[in-house]
């Protein structure tokens, strides 16, 4: 089942101008900048009560995330639910016909799984994330 | 100082799918359908482990979100990070620099105190919620 919102995906131009704000002027916990190659991106991920704000820049055009600023601009991204049963989500998904991006959970940051369910059937572009084997 | 996420705003077209993709299919629990006149919508609030997410539904061509989903389609509209000084964080906002919608509190729903954050400045549409006197 799903437990908690575990993170809010923001995509940003420029990391500096997220943590001047964020850690700076409102305070919240910095609690690493992260470089994910896969995505092209470098993460600065914050925390407040448990639930992680990850901004996400672009390190090339070639970035998923670098389009997504150059057609919709900078913005809130996607959400993350934390589940204790990946597997359980997705077949309950793929029965309620929901549309997904990844039909399997495949390898995520920090020793996670991941899948994602795409934001034609779930709204909001909606990310599900369970600790790896 | 900023104890939580309080809720993700998520502009929709209908309550309908939304409702049945993430009571009847993901099992989130539905708390209530309110309706807010001054904003023009319907709300349908989800809670999952004390972070609520809000779909809303214009009910008029009026509503600041049928104009958001107009020129940005549907998905994430905002978030709202619960705090126990609002005054204290507007000040820290202003002396930050920070853009704001709302320069001082105003009357949120269910006895609450709210102030939006400009996005210009914060990135994401970004309000601040406190308990009302």
């Amino acid at each position: 089942m799903i437990k908690k919102v575990d993170h809010i995906g923001v995509a940003v131009k420029s990391l500096d101008k997220a943590i001047a704000l964020y850690r700076d002027v409102l305070g919240f916990e910095l609690l690493e900048i992260e470089e994910v190659d896969s995505q092209k991106v470098r993460v600065a991920k914050f925390d407040i009560n448990g639930v992680h704000i990850e901004f996400l820049e672009p390190t090339s055009e070639e970035s998923p995330i670098y389009k997504y600023i150059d057609k919709k601009g900078e913005g809130l991204h996607h959400i993350a639910y934390f589940t204790d049963d990946i597997d359980g989500e997705l077949k309950k998904l793929k029965e309620g016909g929901i549309q997904l991006i990844n039909n399997e959970p495949v390898k995520g940051s920090s020793n996670t799984m991941i899948a994602f369910v795409h934001p034609k059937s779930s709204i909001v572009l909606t990310e599900l994330v369970s600790k790896g084997e």
